[in-house]
């Protein structure tokens, strides 16, 4: 560092104490965290990108950090809330095409919803395609828009009795508004639908649809009655937003390596390892679910119990390790987990 | 509007010489524009949705306006700049796969490179998706984004001997500023590929790569011998933006409707319609190239020489003006095209 020579004393006194009250902010930043190493990695990083002149400066336009969303920024146990989101369109699909009604899978999942809670280990993931294909697909975007908006206006999670959009996590929600304030644009980069998430994006974390990346289907142009254009949603994948997915969905859709990207699970390897290979600072942060009284606990990770919702094998966790990935373990890390806790 | 009660004359004054002030801005925000219709138009919008409290007020996160590149924003004639670069590629690949040497088409780009004009007319639709994908696709996105940037620091236009990015228009580009300053996001809907304008979009338009919007392939996550991830160019089509493909192209990457759109050939029609089809006060505008002296002349609307680059038929002129949108006459409505022309 060049120093300036009409810098005195008193002038470097200013500065130490202007930059140790971006020390306190920082802190201040982010109230829900414990102190530690993944707190420290967040404050590190943040500092090694911004301190202007440094040698790991990142240029404001090039600061861009990615979320997974489903058990990074909220709770993805028992169920993906958009899979609770299909199944629970069912009926009403049913109601439009009754043909449906004593047919599998739909049959199998209105005898869920009524509450045959061993139905549920009758669906495979074929038969979650074809409800998928059937709940999301075929109508128009307003429409489908609309019904996404009502339903988590209303929908109830099973254990907390609480909407969907309450479960996020607050030390997650302060480091987002961290990052922002520090000039990183913040996207979500999910396996679930794009359009699903970007109906509550913007409300519930602060990210506009234009920064949702998502698992995409394509849409198809036409006209109604009046000559009013419109878009269809159609059973047709474009990107699947999950595994190597992440860092081909971040290219089309960004176009450029994250600086920071958060994860929880196998789904999101390589969306850190791609965010990790790039030059200069990069921060990877993955999320163990490690608190079975305050949330949930699984892996297999760990020796923590094994799921198929969320994955964390004990080979992601020695990658992360041996990569230099943060583990975020919600136990010892987060003070609190969820803003309603806070208020 | 309710009246602040303190508002006292005085204040009315400030407040009036403030709007007058504004208004005054307005007008040397485009000092490239005639006065007349296609300028008001613009004016008019702005006022309509950054009026706070007004009937078609727009929030500023909702602010989105799409641009058409090729046409719109920089000269396409006598042909699109990426095919230029596709064209002039084909000596290295030949280079480095010498059995396409004297096999067609790579063979007829050859003749056509070492002077044979002619050549051209051997090239069909066919011939140009094959020289495309060869020299579009497989390689490695860092090897495709370091050979674009090469190339367009060096390439030049036949006609005025200058960098391709240099033929941009100066009053597309005062329009672009004069929207950014009043909240809106500028993106680029192009029915070139979204590699390749991500390339110079950033230093030519000040628009970052995620608000560019192109035709897009595929890439593939992949990793080198030293285990280093990294994504190779596919030949497989994610996004035809163009026609049709707009507006599908607007909902996969943007995820809303703009406020205001603007191209220059049929392929702009649907995005054009899809725009104006929203609520509120929406901007439409089409440029017609009608200055065969400054620029080039073709339509084949209002009876200008017809072509295949760019073509603007009668019928697209006629929905224009039924529909509201405005014709911009780049003869009539600008009174300089190249930021060149002003220095």
């Amino acid at each position: 560092m060049k120093l300036n020579p009409r810098l005195t004393l008193s002038g470097l006194v200013v500065v130490a104490l202007g930059l140790a009250a971006l020390a306190t902010r920082a802190q201040e930043a982010l109230p829900s965290w414990n102190d530690g190493p993944a707190k420290q990695a967040v404050l590190d990083f943040v500092t090694a990108t911004t301190t202007q002149g440094g040698p790991q400066f990142v240029p404001p336009e090039a600061r861009i950090a990615a979320f997974d969303q489903d058990g990074t920024l909220w709770v993805e146990h028992p169920m993906y809330t958009q899979v609770m989101y299909c199944l629970e369109r069912v009926p009403d699909l049913v109601k439009a095409k009754p043909e449906l009604k004593n047919k599998p899978p739909f049959s199998t999942v209105l005898e869920l919803l009524h509450g045959d809670r061993a139905a549920m280990e009758k669906l495979n993931m074929k038969d979650l395609e074809i409800i998928a294909a059937a709940t999301l697909t075929g109508m128009s975007v307003e429409s489908f828009d609309a019904e996404v908006k009502k339903w988590i206006a209303e929908a109830k999670d099973p254990r907390w009795k609480r909407s969907y959009t309450d479960l996020t996590y607050q030390p997650m929600q302060e480091l987002m508004r961290y990052l922002r304030t520090n000039g990183y644009k913040t996207y979500i980069v999910t396996g679930g639908g794009q359009d699903f998430v970007r109906m509550y994006a913007e409300q519930t974390y602060d990210i506009p649809p234009e920064q949702v990346v998502g698992t995409a289907a394509s849409t198809k142009y036409g006209y109604d009655k009046q000559g009013k254009p419109f878009l269809t949603k159609e059973p047709k994948l474009i990107l699947n937003d999950n595994n190597a997915g992440k860092p081909e969905g971040i290219h089309l859709m960004i176009g450029r390596r994250p600086y920071a990207a958060f994860g929880n699970s196998t789904g999101d390897k390589q969306m850190l390892e791609y965010t990790k290979a790039g030059d200069g600072a990069r921060l990877a942060m993955i999320v163990l679910h490690d608190d079975a009284a305050r949330e949930y606990a699984y892996g297999p990770a760990e020796k923590l119990p094994d799921t198929k919702v969320g994955t964390f094998t004990q080979a992601l966790y020695d990658e992360a390790k041996k990569n230099g990935w943060t583990v975020i373990s919600m136990k010892n890390d987060w003070k609190t987990i969820f803003p309603f806790e806070t208020k």
